[in-house]
């Protein structure tokens, strides 16, 4: 089974050896872990005179031909995951295969977002949230943005979540693991 | 033609009326505009026990029925748009259906990454940047993750950005009106 590993740690200065190590746990596992960055036939991309176009085309393209996905949901640069990976989550689940989350923290949504906005969040009269502009914060107890949770959910995929220090978040792929174990045995 | 209109305007507390003003000026270039939080027959949502797993069946069912989709990539709390939006147009370009998106601000990703790290982010030796852990900064010159303007580039798709005063960026629909004529056209 070949696996897309979405994920931010493409930025890492170290992505190959996070990839290496994603890719040797997959095999561990009797599957193909698929990074990003590895190559793939795409006339397209090579085509491309633009280089963050040719890169964009071979995710995809890595995307269509891969039979799962595991994403890296670890708050990234704000409350949510990273865009790319959440569109990368979306995509693989309209195509209708297997996909699977994990992230490095068990805060919810609902409390990563009031502490990014900080003072500026407020209560409703109803008991919910929202932001200084009066835009609702969402608060059903969820890991995300309930479009990735029910994108999970809706296809019968797992979501790992676990405390990680925050210096290990990037790398510790124990969640990781602990989804692609379960993605294989439901998948 | 059927356009799904996401975007983070359902967390506004006046959501039905900027959703009313979408859908007029669908109306008005003969389109028929739809809400993620208008009515859909979706069995699967009606028989869930979870209400936030409703919504997002009811939302997926109605990308799945739409001839298009215009995302609204205003930034959302963070650099990069709403999580939830961004899953919806990987979603929708893995249909292989017309997309297209804008933004009301034309600051480019690059820079609404460094100002949201603020001292953190660092010159890398290259001329690129990285943030205070290390980890890349997209420099495309792109409006938001490479795979937001990718994804609307390689299916042909508009998008439009535009300056809009702080306090109107959720409600001005310039943008909205220009990613629209844009996309009709185009498809």
């Amino acid at each position: 089974m070949q696996i897309y590993l979405a994920g931010p740690e493409v930025f890492l200065p170290d992505a190959e050896d996070v990839a290496n190590a994603k890719r040797a746990i997959c095999a561990r596992h009797g599957a193909t872990g698929v990074f990003p960055t590895d190559p793939v036939h795409c006339p397209e991309a090579d085509a491309s005179p633009e280089g963050w176009l040719a890169i964009y085309l071979r995710n995809e393209a890595h995307i269509r031909r891969a039979d799962a996905l595991i994403a890296n949901l670890t708050p990234f640069r704000g409350p949510s995951a990273d865009a790319g990976t959440v569109y990368e989550l979306g995509f693989m689940r309209a195509l209708g295969r297997p996909v699977a989350g994990y992230a490095n923290t068990r805060t919810p949504f609902t409390e990563r977002t009031r502490s990014f906005l900080g003072p500026s969040a407020r209560r409703r009269p109803d008991g919910g949230w929202e932001d200084g502009e009066g835009l609702h914060l969402e608060s059903f107890g969820l890991h995300d943005n309930l479009m990735i949770d029910g994108g999970l959910r809706a296809a019968g995929g797992p979501l790992v979540t676990r405390e990680v220090a925050e210096a290990d978040r990037w790398r510790d792929l124990t969640a990781f693991e602990a989804a692609l174990r379960a993605l294989l045995k439901s998948a």
